[in-house]
């Protein structure tokens, strides 16, 4: 029913030795323009500051998490069984498409522009007319399908929990995947024995009990790239960087005094809902540009934050306590920085795995040799230390290293 | 002499482990804005249309090559001890700033600006104001000496050889470098026994016998990159579309026709020298972002073709030989398709190891047990086969793949 | 003081890349004859039989720990500069050596033998003519002063801190040693991270706050390889045949019976305390050889339970508890095997760190930005959840696999 | 017909990951007292005194046969497709048992014994009662069937290709796994994309045009580790200890002085054919024994050389040339040394491919994009360099060192 390629497609990867390609319709996705755009789109926009490697791309995270639905669905018996062809075809869609509506730089845009990714990404696949056509004149209603399986609404429940779970293709992608990119060994788990132990126990994915260890890994991977890459100080600093400067084009838009850049920074700033086309258009390489035009606005404070963008001349950081701020609003007064555009705090949170969470997705579930079906942190000591030990946190203020003495 | 940093930063890398910086003077180059613009510059432009992960940029190259000579000059007894410490310096600089000038999509547009990026080089090094002023502010004359070793002028002639010879520390780390990031293990050498078995011998720079093999190695470890990945033959046909792109927008321009995109491609085509200031802002950014408008000129031919290099619809390709590119031009008149901007030609060629380049660079150099200098297609077998045997080319045309039937 | 070798000698080893030797007083001792022994005595005998290519020995483990006490004497700077070159020979003496009183099959001898390898250890060092030879001619008193940072009695407390300590050489090498000679990924750590924090505070050697994470890391592959490896049961069900097996040699001993085999097994039997000679002959070589011989021996049991380790025919296993207990009880007696043999029992516990043990040893410390010195289960969050949770025990019985239907 | 394990059995393997078994006859085969005999026969006999880590198995490199034979019949369409269920079986279960048959230290035992092991491993797989049983009883035949692909006897000629040919899972193998082992690098080549590019044309393995890459990159793999670790002049020199020994045992037993040692080394001594029960016995660990044996023996040459074994006190090196020779003879001769027992000459030769070889076993094919059938040396520039350059040669004298002053 599910027309396949010639002969099985493969592209090398680091992570995952080759991605394996065998179906028309997935094979059509990635030679789509919105699947390519991913290649203008870095993975971990902002920790490539700190991490001069860390230059992949949501491209070859879509395609890694293609390959490991992949692998799920044909390797793990218990899966393979369960689902129809039609299930497994979506469900390798679903991993490849999950992305497809990401903005440049991570998660900061979406703090700009106020809609999430997810909400593009299930308009592009349901919208887009090339994506669209490729999915309905393989099967009708897929699109939908699709989409369904991104945003949690699969009749069966099990296709949603391979791409998005605590224990699914997506994270394990990321965490091998920028644990290669980065050079770090943090991220680094067993992800043969993780494959290797889940089984279907009513509708849900669980661990066998031998591949206890192998979940425990893998949540100390997360707590440690977490920590070491994702909420790294130098990341947020650049992120906090990009804040500042749209915040200071909005004020200067509603003052009329917009300077000169890239069209797409202006729906963005109005927090308008972006047109398909527009927000195609606003790929990395475009913000860049538009970073670059603003280097040359007649505004000063909109000319140095973008430089500071551009050129890695990020804003300095601290623990954020009364008395430390006190010291750095009165410097900056001090030397002639706003502190609306110069002075920033972020916090950053985290428990490496928490059993129930709020948007209802679950926890991850061990199948003890016994038959009994336990969640993770009574399974595992460890993990049920981490759950009830203090959950971590970094509250940070951020500021230009300019005011400091010898800097 | 020379200050060094308050202690010795070191960044994560995944091929060197880290890169060590003790020199406040490498701290300050590696913080400058031309720097740092080569993060927005893939060091394989083109080959990451065949190897999706390959998105490493020159800025990473760049701090490789730096650490490759740092600890050739610091691990090396026999080098060590042959420089001063301001030799050393230099040499470390450049190594880090021996790219500084590279435009976008690596060699192809050097071929369009009809400028080499070495030129730029030393431009951007003597000239540009702030890594000027960094060099100059820490010793006198640094500048034209680091610019010297680029352009092989240095009074030690030791300097230029670990820069940029047959065995230089640029070829070593983009091998490594380049293996790593397209996952192939092709372009892995031993680089611990290459250093380990490096020595000084009447000013030249020359391998011990029991390094033979480590030579050996590297010679195959180029040969198979070239042909794997820098010659792919789809890596070439993302560069044939930037030359018939470039080619059509220069007739246009010639008409008097010239479509709306980003100003710093007019001074290209003119082959102009550009400014440092046009030539800063001609990144890869600015240049996606100038296909991007591209996407909407008037012109179909130039909608076309700057579409397929950033959608990656790329262009076929075959052998190149009379009775099939008659073939391929009556198909091409068939459907429309204008020879002039949709019919290419190259030929790679490629012998993995020559003995005397023109470029006078010469050969690398084993010294025997004996005490003997052999050149190294002298001391090996494998390599003198290599250096007698057969050239190996390929030679390929390029055309759309629209023409052909079933595609 | 310390004479060198003409020029430093290297040994290829994958966990370091290579092991260097510039003393010649280390190399002699890696060529002495118990040094060379060590080749014929496995690093994880019973794990080897659950992995398969566990075959690494403590000749190369002992070789990783020198290299790890000569990185941290002369790559960490507090250390380097804490030391006179006579404490840094000394410890890296101390490292090589540390295990040279090692017997066959790890611990499980140690518990027939009734005495700890480390006073055979020190035994050696100080008593065997060619490798007191060896230090006393390079340094008067040198043996004892080696033997003293093993005992834990050197004038400067560094040096055993380096050795054996929560965080020392010893077991950073046999972590990374034997996570890549049984292809597990859970003892990788990072130790260049670990070794890039070190500092000596107040004579002790602590951490730097930023390498707290690798601190962590360290502790999780700790957690896991005693999980995975060194406590499987396949492992201890090898360890229970050799002791039944011995025990079962006892008795016949008692009883004038005792079967040809190799003569060492008479005084290890006997709890005697060997000759350095008989010692040196007790490798794993000779038990091997020794079982063959007792696999044609004219007592049934003694033929079965020797044959069963050499043809790892191991006994089978499950949780300890009295009902199940019962049930095996039962079956042996059924089918003639005498519990006294063939009914073992063994519990594993662990945490994988203890803030304070009663050997005196202290915890990991780590120095924070601020200058104060914490252990290291107060600085981690991640630690400290582990050192309040639950003890993680593995109480398991032994029993041949002939008794239960169906194998 | 073949009964399957309950469950795939897995075993973890740093080469290959895990090796997968499904079969019950594979899995018995593997628990039998021969299979676990290899446990005490080292890979690389010699090699290990060079390169410390290299304690690997034939029984770790066994099961790595196995599964690449079992891969290239279950992932290689091509294969998967030519062969029965019955034709898989027995291929996989001679990758398995190729190498039982091999006696202590590879090859030099085999000049000893004067019988080859590929004797012996049919001999065990025919006549062993327990071997002989497990094939039987699964298959009436099948024990000649598998002796018959070992000795390139089969039916149908695929299965001996798959097991022992230019390109087999042999060699696969065992370059893997000792560059693993070893620490080098020079081994490695890409098994993923041999094994994809394998086809079977005409009855004949083949490598589509596409894997000429990875077969030049396995060609030169071999080559390196040859040179770098199977001929490494210490690797000889450990051999070239072993054969005096055995001469001088065979010297004395002639005069009827045969020192005490193990008994085994009698008919060897004598050249008669062991017994497949005294064969058994003669593992490496009964010969280091005997070793141990003999250190105590009347004889001094015999001591003396016995312990240059155990305590790898080896013999000295340099070029064979008539007036080297001339001059070590003189030396031996003034320190009491009997040139019969302490000078040995060895030549090493190598060429890293031959197309067609002398006991019928033929080159490595390349089916081209046209269709056509290449031999290896006609598609690749590189191998056809190889084959007509000079072939290398490595020609030794060894002796004790004690001979040269300062040693």
């Amino acid at each position: 029913m599910f027309p396949k390629t010639e002969e099985v497609k493969v592209m090398r990867d680091p992570v995952h030795g080759y991605i394996h390609v065998e179906y028309q319709v997935i094979w059509d996705v990635i030679n789509s323009r919105w699947m390519q755009r991913l290649r203008r789109i870095h993975q971990l926009g902002g920790a490539n500051m700190v991490y001069h490697t860390a230059d992949h791309t949501r491209f070859s995270h879509s395609l890694g998490v293609y390959e490991i639905v992949r692998r799920m669905v044909s390797e793990v018996p218990d899966i393979d069984q369960a689902l129809s062809e039609e299930e497994k075809v979506t469900v390798m869609l679903a991993g490849l498409l999950h992305d497809i509506g990401h903005g440049p730089y991570s998660h900061a845009f979406e703090s700009i522009s106020n809609r999430s990714h997810e909400a593009y990404t299930c308009d592009i696949i349901i919208q887009d007319p090339e994506i669209r056509t490729i999915l309905e004149s393989c099967q009708k209603g897929l699109a939908e399908e699709v989409a369904d399986v991104i945003r949690h609404k699969s009749a069966n429940p099990l296709l949603p929990q391979l791409v998005s779970s605590q224990l699914d293709a997506d994270r394990m992608d990321y965490l091998l995947r920028d644990a290669y990119f980065t050079g770090t060994k943090y991220g680094e788990f067993d992800i043969e024995r993780v494959l290797r132990t889940l089984r279907v126990s009513d509708g849900k994915i669980v661990v066998k009990e031998s591949g206890t260890y192998a979940a425990e890994n893998y949540i100390m991977a997360r707590y440690h790239m977490y920590w070491q890459v994702y909420y790294h100080p130098v990341a947020r600093a650049y992120e906090c960087g990009l804040l500042k400067l749209f915040l200071r084009l909005k004020d200067l838009m509603e003052e009329g005094k917009m300077p000169k850049t890239i069209p797409a920074f202006t729906p963005l700033l109005k927090q308008e809902k972006l047109s398909l086309d527009e927000y195609f258009a606003l790929d990395e390489c475009a913000c860049n540009y538009g970073f670059e035009l603003l280097c040359k606005a007649e505004d000063p404070i909109v000319r140095d934050l973008a430089s500071r963008l551009l050129n890695r001349n990020l804003f300095e950081y601290q623990e954020n306590n009364a008395a430390g701020n006190r010291k750095i609003r009165a410097l900056l007064k001090q030397k002639g920085f706003d502190p609306r555009y110069y002075f920033g705090k972020d916090e950053a949170r985290q428990r490496p795995y928490v059993p129930y969470s709020r948007t209802g997705s679950e926890g991850i579930w061990v199948r003890m040799h016994t038959g009994e079906i336990l969640e993770l942190s009574q399974a595992s000591n460890i993990v049920n230390a981490l759950v009830h030990g203090q959950e971590r946190s970094d509250d940070r203020v951020f500021f230009p290293k300019e005011i400091l003495e010898n800097k």
